[in-house]
């Protein structure tokens, strides 16, 4: 049996042996997809791969503006004309689904510089933490108003909460997700990926295609550790509070604090550490 | 205080409140550093940016050497004249860890069409997983040879030996790892860092510089899911068994299957999956 028949599921049924105090039998068990995602740019009869990412298939239309808008490709949903997977007709059937393109209502296409300078920084611009936020200031984010006050027992439900409404992990144990959750603690809404990144871009690609940013008073959660790059797709998205069950890096501390987020990690229970923005929580 | 001031440290010590059942204290705690790394090739006087990744500080060198091995850009440590941090005197002090330079035997710069592949791929080679397995047998992998019996019995013990042998997760609770055992079960090496993907280049890289790959009679431990990438460079690395106390993705069991390597996830307890290589176990 291959695991990726099924191709483009969520879910990969597989037949595997699974071990038991030494004792050994065969089963067939659900994996989470995995499958590369290329997100096209068209403008006009001009197109250009902006990125290839690996993903779990599903919520890919969220998942491509998610990603172009945290990374400063587009500033709103007035940019996007439309999504579609590519239909050309030389690329077959299997890969279909892997291809998204996405068409710009402008005729030119959007500056690609900001996503390359994650992998062609030069010393001119900084290769450091502190040069990282700069980066971000540069491109017109600022810090996040104070306001949205939150009770911290509301804080202590969401992993959870976030947990019971994840689908996919359910039948296979192996999926990141990014939660959204109102001030009072209820779900608005979830997504899941086997990347991290990429359950969050789909989460605020939601948000942008539903006209719904910024999530000024919202909550998120995610199931990963807080890093900067998670840090500054919560910030773009103009997200007050995030929250983790596994620890921030210290670059993503550094960076709730210079943009005014409240870092919530370490939430098991009814333990948690506020690396940054503790006036947010009330008793 | 600055979550920064420590760069390049693998730990950033820094004041956080800690709440427990609503009552707050302000603490010092430790967290693991993320810091980005510029990767630059040198061949004679020209030089390109290969690469830049968040990483945790420490064996660097290993990183890069481990990366470009795994990514194809290099075939052996002799490719390697010498592995630097760059010491360009128009770089400030706090940037000077963070820039690598790997000066290469030849004269001429290695293709990075490789790396590029990554975010460049045309319909032309292929959008899907299966192409994905194409492009490695392209590069010249083979499957693993059979062998490398292991009783089950010493696979049970891999998941506790690491997390002892982490030293900078006990203090940040943060921290992915990546770790090698001999086939009896004893530790041969350990390496962290925020990015599974790096943990796993740091240990290959201390390989390749030690002259001990392929590493064919060894077995491998990662702390968090075992996805495509991984799986890539386990098998670039000729390491015969894989094992996560995570769910492997679809692509990674398709690449382990294709590649002959045992992949083992969900080890916790006595109790193991098998995706792939049920050979290689014993009782």
């Amino acid at each position: 049996m291959s695991a990726i028949d099924d191709c483009p599921g969520r879910i990969t049924a597989t037949e595997i042996e699974t071990i038991e105090d030494g004792v050994s039998r065969t089963v067939v068990d659900d994996v989470a997809t995995e499958e590369p995602l290329e997100i096209r740019l068209v403008a006009g009869t001009r197109s250009q791969a902006a990125a290839i990412t690996m993903r779990t298939p599903g919520n890919d239309f969220e998942l491509a503006a998610g990603f172009l808008f945290s990374e400063g490709i587009i500033e709103s949903v007035s940019d996007i004309l439309r999504i579609s997977y590519c239909i050309d007709p030389a690329i077959d059937n299997e890969q279909r689904y892997n291809i998204i393109n996405v068409e710009f209502a402008s005729s030119t296409l959007p500056d690609v510089n900001a996503l390359e300078r994650h992998f062609t920084m030069t010393s001119a611009c900084g290769i450091c933490g502190k040069a990282n936020l700069e980066a971000l200031r540069d491109r017109g984010v600022v810090p996040l108003p104070d306001g949205l006050p939150v009770p911290i027992d509301s804080i202590y439900s969401l992993p959870e909460r976030m947990r019971e409404s994840q689908r996919v992990f359910h039948s296979t144990g192996g999926l990141h997700a990014a939660a959204l959750f109102d001030s009072a603690g209820s779900l608005i809404a979830v997504r899941e990926d086997v990347g991290r990144h990429n359950a969050l871009d789909k989460l605020i690609g939601w948000a942008l295609l539903n006209n719904r940013l910024p999530l000024r008073e919202q909550i998120l959660m995610v199931s990963g550790r807080s890093s900067y790059e998670i840090l500054q797709k919560t910030v773009v998205a103009g997200i007050p509070i995030i929250c983790g069950v596994s620890a921030p890096s210290s670059l993503a501390v550094a960076l709730a604090r210079e943009f005014n987020v409240t870092l919530i990690g370490f939430l098991r229970g009814t333990r948690a550490n506020v690396y940054a923005g503790t006036a947010r929580l009330g008793p």
